[in-house]
């Protein structure tokens, strides 16, 4: 079966998980963001590569901080954006999921970006729109969240250049994180030796071996990273939370905000991260 | 009376009804609108109609899809565009409509679209505000919802051509519909010989005869359009929905889908529309 | 103690209050809003001063009115604006104040607007974040509300010229005033020799003798402005209100609409004041 992301010519239609995207395709991304970190730091932020295409931000579940950040990034680019919260509209006026995609299409949408409860959704809508739309999945219930894991290899790879010698330890609440998930895969397919994931029994994934694994590990009666269990890893390994932090309870707050946190320069490089992939789907 | 709605010369002011517009005035919007198509079309769909005015979606009643529409046809005319739902806010502070309103022109406001679920809201503040400010209805109460019916005459027009040899028929909820009520005003004024009102007695408007239709049609037990149904209408007949569709209880799933609907189209012409109202206005 | 609204050369760094303010520094943001009063007259009603900022209006208690002229301006000086309601976000996520603009601020924020129910909210925020990044206090508890006080004061200069003649009276629930403490604060800098505060004993602010007020007056039963009372005042006395009005409450109709009335000229001038504190912070 074709990958639905990728159109005739293999170039980037939609992104809707990291899982099956070939490599280049996640290097060019990479590239692409690494190209528009000075846009963000010049005194004018903007490029007109996506001036006058409409982006609509399709929130089926509330979240202010990505909608912001993808707000931010077609902003900056000089897109058009519609923010619609969908969750307290016409969905309740008995109108199907698609019937409102297909009315927002019919306004000449050139891109959605999506972000719903049930896992499968941006696949559903982006499996039914007219080729010139574009679709990214911003996070659709437990399955996936591919811009969160694209600016989380974004950051790795900033910090460690190569992800061929890198130990990765991902912990808490992995069985109902799409973040994790998106990450395990882009890390998989970036040639990372070993991913490592620990939390209690109960929040593991389900069939976490059949994900290509090496090992789960031991589960931590407590997950919350502190600077003791921090001491264990390597003297120079890089700290990264997707947010938002709660303090004390997964983090300490002298890890959180310690020289080893890289969690604020996490949040800078998804705005260019989301630049790159507004900008590659525009081009495609 | 002069009609609130033309100025001294006759020319557009305020678009808050379709009842008693010259022909010549819903032409020329019409007109417009086809002039707009080719802007939605292109790569870049922006215009500098509109760039430096500020249009304010006053929505005192919420409505995402039509707040969508409006939003989106200001910013490709180029316009700021300020999205206020004022229904949860200062108006429960005990501030009157009018003082709300005032406080927004007094912001160099150029131009309001307002949804309210009084009808003749859309009338008061068109009455109230200085000559430079151009008031749009977006729908008042049961009253009028004039984009609507343009855009509905519009998508007549581009598939029909001539109104004066249609039969046209309004199925549903009559009784409750401004939309309805706009599309009969239009039809009237086009020329359209043969205008019928279908639905539950109880869902008739009270006066149906007093507005000038040929006759009120025998009551539908049930009013939803089923193939069967339509395969009783002329073969080349267009089917039309205002949205959102109640698929199932309004509308057949194979009729909406169908070969004879128009459904989607009347979105796309609806952008270029209100585009046509909006430049219309700005520039009178 | 330096004052924290100014950085090392003395010049404007945020607005957190107009307390501590040197007489120059308001003079200064007065003069620039005067020449912004042409730029919202003209057709085309944008300047491209903030051109690719972006303006992040964070509202922690919900204001339309306020974020809408905040809006406006930054719209009107080109700038990207992202409006953020947190009262229904991420704080329901745990995260703390500071991790919110921590994140924001990595998503190369140039100015926040803060509205907060909590003093000091502004304060706190400008004492966090990056030297490259300006902070606006737009309302915070009882504390203050400095664009207000400044509006008030344009539009005292713009009808009375000269402050050391004045006599104000400020009248209502003047203990619960963020608006009329920044008042006093602003109008004491500039010289008015005579501000009176009246209201109930029991909502005027304690310790009024130590803002450096000449007298607090008699209390009044009723505190309500009718045209009886304002036949007391000098016969060019100018009637402001910061909106929204309590009509039959706090002022009488026909006060509120009568020719002493300034009130929606007020407006109009703090969009220009908002426009010039927004474009001397950005160049500083």
């Amino acid at each position: 079966m074709r990958n639905p992301q990728l159109n005739g010519d293999g170039r980037l239609q939609h992104l809707l998980t990291i899982e099956g995207l070939p490599r280049e395709v996640l290097v060019h991304i990479l590239d692409t963001a690494a190209s528009f970190i000075g846009v963000t730091e010049r005194e004018v932020k903007k490029v007109p590569l996506l001036r006058g295409k409409s982006v609509f931000n399709l929130f089926f579940e509330a979240s202010t901080r990505t909608r912001t950040t993808f707000e931010i990034a077609a902003k900056r680019l000089s897109a058009d954006v519609i923010n619609l919260n969908i969750a307290v509209s016409s969905s309740t006026k008995g109108e199907t999921l698609l019937d409102t995609v297909d009315n927002l299409s019919a306004m000449y949408a050139d891109m959605f970006v999506v972000r719903h409860s049930s896992s499968g959704a941006a696949h559903l809508i982006a499996s039914h729109v007219a080729s010139h739309v574009h679709v990214i999945n911003a996070g659709d219930g437990r399955h996936a969240h591919p811009t969160q894991g694209l600016l989380d290899i974004y950051t790795i790879r900033h910090y460690k250049k190569d992800f061929t010698q890198l130990s990765v330890a991902i912990v808490g609440d992995v069985l109902h994180s799409r973040v994790a998930r998106s990450l395990i895969h882009a890390l998989t397919t970036l040639g990372a030796p070993d991913v490592r994931v620990i939390g209690p029994k109960t929040l593991l994934p389900t069939g976490v071996e059949q994900l290509g694994l090496p090992s789960a590990q031991e589960f931590f009666k407590s997950y919350g990273l502190t600077p003791a269990k921090l001491a264990l890893a390597k003297p120079d390994a890089i700290v990264m939370h997707p947010g938002p932090m709660n303090r004390g309870v997964e983090i300490d707050s002298s890890v959180a905000d310690g020289p080893h946190s890289v969690i604020l320069p996490q949040v800078t490089f998804g705005i260019a991260v989301r630049m790159a992939v507004m900008s590659i789907l525009a081009g495609n």
